[in-house]
């Protein structure tokens, strides 16, 4: 597009921000309640809608989410949790791969789960995770990282896998560990695997039930991590490179594995800042200046904010307005520091009202900052405000579209 | 439909008349900048929207929006530009053909392409064609006609053709023709359309080199167009016939060759307007008397006004409110010559914004005019007050199934 120069632009994805109106807030939303000049600076100049990350009314994860805004339709390329998830600890996921998530478990000597979280082990699981990392079952690697806590992930890597069993994880105490198993009959590909994770959870017990780190919990008292329990199988997708996809040089600052992994598996350069916890005592302006910085050899960022989700989780009205207003801190700072070609689009992944304690389905405001936009009559950054702004109701899958159009880097279709 | 009569329409597309705001407009769009009382009425008077031609911030070309908006998805049925522009040159391209744009260029004898355009031939390029339309090359038959200064194209006709095959225009000077291969290996179809246009080009340049208009040329001292270089093949689509799919008698009323050539090809009526220019210069009036005089013997017309897209590439502001307004004059007569029962839908079929100077992927306001609609309270044909419109955000591929509802000669999905 001759006449526009290359411009930047910066996705800033506040989690969980959307939410419905709370008694406590005088009927507000928590946006709505928020003291929040740097959103409401955007809202004004800029143009603003409703956005449904999948489908109006469809409750979205936050990683069906982030594909869909990134402009992968979840539907088609969403194959569970555990390839995003095992990319998020920073395994290195290829297209093909069967992925898990895995607990660390406790079990007796009958592979009757006394405790499915290991009494919530939080050391040592980097030493377990070694004695079961890489090992070889027939002709298939078994890799395995440990996450946050009791939790890891199992990376299945060979020739003739499917993706298609079901979960070791029996989901309550009490009950015995479930044998994968192919989810349908005659799958050759899904009892290869089931076949191989049995073998994998048979093996994992062998290794750890009297491992050094799990002596050591037993003489303290504590439920010993002596099985790991693989669920959520999932075929690693083929996505379309990000940067080759739409002509950018992006980068991702995140505070969770799981965005990190969808950004990672894309293809994104992952951006690390420190103090960034993911939770409300998070150091958001930390992100703000890894931004600023990434800016200087990318051209596209997208950052997620925890913080507002884990409030919205934990119904805490009043501290998801403070985190709102914390984050605001940072557009100020972003806002302060955009060149006259950088665009900010500012937007939410799914709505975490504090009254359902969960990811909601209700659209999320959604507003587009920068030079040649069409800004509307809206002035405030909110759920019901949005509604009544220029860009009236779009989808996840179209914010990549609307980005890389203002940004004067999308190829013409047709002519 | 009971109780409805048999009404008419009038779909009229302003191209690229959607905009950015612009500085020197006082921040207003030349829409919202000019005086146009004839839109304004429409708006006023009847339903307002927004539409993306293909999808949010998607850019579309001329003919993949008329595609669309005209109920031909052109994610399915755009196959490359070949197929359109011969058509609209008025080639009689038939489904299962293979066409391509082509350039007449001169080459030196060792096929080095000196000047990929032939001196920007003017005259004589009708006799040149002349010397190659209609041979035959094994079981096909090779259709050429010229088009605008260098421009041709090329319509393959035969059995067992594949559109997937290389460019021979290298696209630049300096470079060697190239071969036209197939782009898959063990395509059997496209190697043969291969060895035909590569087989063509041969014989172009053996009928063309030593032709009197090249003689003459070269006495002038000017390039001779002594090569036809195909590119962009495309497979002509299978597009159910316009007027059987929604039950209407439809004709067009176009400048420019491209959307001539889409109108053509789903069996519309072509109808000259004298003096239609496709300039800023052009007597759109013209169009206006060309339009009236069509519905006597039609029940829709499909027209296209090409000057807004020329101001906006040109980056006119000034120009572009101009034809604006002069379009306008054309509304006011269409208007006051609208029967009872006839529909006017105004709207364009993308944005060509004048600090863009090409296409871009911004929406364009749309109002249908005419008895039943659910008038709202915009009273502005404009991209801001069409977001506030009662039509909310729509796609260029509903637009014919909302005109045919308010004709009344849509068929019922159901019971």
């Amino acid at each position: 597009m001759a006449g526009v120069p290359k411009a930047k632009a910066i996705l800033l994805i506040g989690d969980g921000l959307g939410d419905r109106p709370v008694a406590d807030l005088g009927g507000k939303t928590p946006l709505e309640a928020a003291n929040k000049p740097g959103m409401d600076r955007i809202a004004a100049e800029g143009e603003v809608g409703l956005m449904d990350p999948i489908a109006p009314g469809v409750r979205a994860g936050s990683d069906t989410s982030h594909l869909a805004i990134l402009g992968y339709d979840p539907y088609r390329y969403y194959t569970g949790r555990g390839p995003f998830e095992a990319a998020g600890i920073g395994m290195d996921v290829k297209q093909g791969d069967i992925s898990f998530r895995c607990n660390f478990s406790t079990v007796d000597d009958s592979m009757t789960v006394i405790d499915r979280r290991a009494g919530r082990i939080v050391e040592g699981t980097d030493q377990l995770a070694a004695g079961v990392d890489g090992m070889r079952i027939e002709d298939v690697r078994a890799l395995f990282k440990e996450s946050v806590a009791h939790r890891g992930a199992l990376v299945l890597r060979g020739p003739g896998l499917g993706a298609d069993v079901s979960d070791t994880d029996p989901h309550e105490e009490g009950a015995k560990v479930h044998k994968c198993e192919p989810t349908a009959a005659g799958d050759e590909a899904a009892a290869k695997t089931a076949r191989i994770v049995n073998e994998f959870v048979k093996r994992s017990y062998e290794a750890l039930n009297n491992h050094p780190v799990n002596v050591a919990r037993r003489e303290q008292g504590l439920n010993p991590a002596n099985i790991i329990l693989p669920r959520g199988a999932g075929l690693a997708p083929d996505l379309r490179n990000f940067d080759e996809r739409y002509g950018l040089k992006s980068a991702c600052v995140a505070e969770t594995g799981l965005i990190k992994g969808v950004a990672k598996y894309v293809g994104m350069t992952i951006v690390d800042a420190p103090g960034a916890t993911g939770g409300l005592d998070s150091d958001i302006m930390a992100m703000g200046r890894a931004i600023v910085e990434a800016l200087e050899s990318h051209n596209f960022i997208l950052c997620n904010v925890k913080g507002g989700d884990v409030a919205g989780h934990d119904n805490q009205p009043a501290a998801k307005v403070a985190l709102i207003e914390r984050l605001d801190e940072m557009v100020r700072f972003l806002l302060d520091r955009a060149g006259s070609e950088t665009y900010i689009v500012l937007t939410s992944d799914h709505s975490t009202p504090v009254a359902v304690m969960d990811h909601s389905g209700d659209p999320v405001p959604i507003a587009f900052w920068g030079p040649g936009v069409r800004t509307d009559a809206c002035k405030s950054f909110g759920e019901r405000p949005a509604a009544t702004g220029g860009v009236g109701r779009i989808r996840g899958v179209d914010v990549m579209n609307m980005i890389t159009n203002l940004m004067g880097v999308q190829e013409k279709f047709g002519a």
